[in-house]
């Protein structure tokens, strides 16, 4: 059965790093696992006083319903979390029951400055607390944006980090089938 | 001279109760502090490939300008920062050198579950960290956002609250002297 | 087959409501675990000019191969980790291979102030992505010290919180069983 | 006036790279300023049933008493704060009204892996928050231990990096007068 992964970044921009690494990992996916990339452009910010969901919203939340495991490209922004990506987590935690999150498999990869976005991933770990998503604690993809890691625009030229993102998927088509055997 | 103030709310719904926590502030401000406070509704998401400020982050920018102070007001949606507020931090600290915030001091207040958004609070210190925002260390302040503290309009009721945010404006004043005296 | 669980605690004093955790929890686990309370008394901080483990180390490095599961009761001192429950940790990350913590399921539980712990119970899941152990997201236990929760001695006493630690095994016992799926 | 620091490392080894970069500090510290580094090796867990605080202990306190600021060298181990350094700190808190620590000035550094101690150093930042601790946001000081930048007795080598050790002293001291102006 084909594991059906959905790809969030927390960046925007349409050259983003951290949109390359999720590209490479959708074109490097191993055998039975899909990897679809949500598009986050017109997602508003969540705001209880919005009535009714905008369609982008409703469209995300059936990529969520979709989505058996996620794939989080995790921007940072000044040491903590894109807010792009933040938003679209508060807007999936929101359903009755946490039923679009709840006991999903999640990894998380992310590029940027020296650290490779590590601070905002630690960040980010302990939302999935709350949000009972099960992080894998290894490994961790940290990428650093410099170094011609990626081209001009923002496609994963690094052989070494290629082969860290395709790693990842495989730790994460192992950690799903372990979290599957009891429910 | 009066300090400028500039709060912020993570919340945008109207009846937030952490704005509640704001207008309380606005209203009960010391002499000599003028608290202004941010509408976000309209401000976007920070985004690279934006060629031309909207008019709405052109807006705040400029309150951010006028500011010698930050009074923010921490919601928080599943353990870490709501994403309007991170996201206006965001665009204020693309500015050339960080002029608009860099030295300024910061309070921060939240209202929300039983530990009174602490969580996200942690959160947006590391952020201030690389903003080279200055935080007060004390006090802090964790509001629950239940118990008829607030009514159902968002508005503080509960006179130790009331009290705490007073005591947090005042400390706020003697924070931004300290932080004059060398520049 | 029995769950071999390893209970640490981040107090030293004999009468720590962190230990009257442990203590209840012992004395209430579920069928087919038991649950052991490392004594780290005599445990000195880790230090790599150590040239021989000292007997109450290589002690605990016994107890820790011998746990199948680890029970870890957070003290919290000023916003983070008791260094007796860290130090414990530090020593058994330092075997061959991470042989003594890699993929083992923990539980975590705390009691202290108003927040129950929180602050050093997130750096504490921090410290455990490093360790490759494998913390559960829910359910999360954060008890008061105060209102009579506790006796004198540090015993729990609190009705409601004896049936949260009971419940935190009964998770603890069901998070065991679906790592072990998949080695 | 000479401002009075008092260094901590979290590392007990005598070759430590953080207690190199205390040396460092030590012997080029700006005028006006002199630095005592702390000796860690006696002093116990704080332990509330201890009655008699040991002798390295009240040494450990006199030290604290007589320092204007502190410099941290955050040794990390395991994603968090080396347990001795975090333990000198939670002895210092429990003095009446926290007169050892409140207020006073901070500077951070560190010396470990590729991230240089950062994961150690934001945790010892909300420490620090509880402690009322003054701990500059910049600059912020990550050494890697590696590509010589140490020698193997722990002496820090790097030009660089000197050259960071020197202006973290340079920002203290400036951050210490800028703290005194109203108390």
């Amino acid at each position: 059965m084909t594991i059906q992964v959905l790809g969030l970044c927390g960046s925007l921009r349409s050259k983003s790093t951290n949109r390359g690494l999720l590209l490479h990992a959708q074109a490097h996916a191993p055998d039975e696992m899909k990897i679809h990339i949500a598009d986050l452009l017109d997602v508003p910010f969540y705001n209880a006083d919005i009535a009714e969901k905008p369609a982008a919203v409703e469209h995300l939340l059936r990529e969520f319903a979709q989505a058996d495991a996620l794939l989080l490209a995790c921007t940072e922004y000044n040491y903590s979390i894109a807010p792009a990506l933040k938003n679209a987590l508060d807007w999936a935690s929101r359903e009755p029951d946490n039923y679009l999150l709840a006991g999903k498999p999640v990894a998380i990869m992310g590029a940027g400055g020296g650290m490779g976005t590590s601070r905002a991933q630690y960040h980010l770990r302990q939302v999935c607390v709350f949000l009972d998503l099960q992080v894998m604690t290894k490994p961790e993809l940290f990428a650093s944006a410099f170094n011609d890691n990626f081209d001009t625009d923002g496609n994963l030229q690094d052989p070494k980090l290629q082969e860290k993102v395709v790693q990842l998927l495989a730790a994460l088509k192992t950690w799903h089938q372990r979290l599957q055997c009891i429910k």
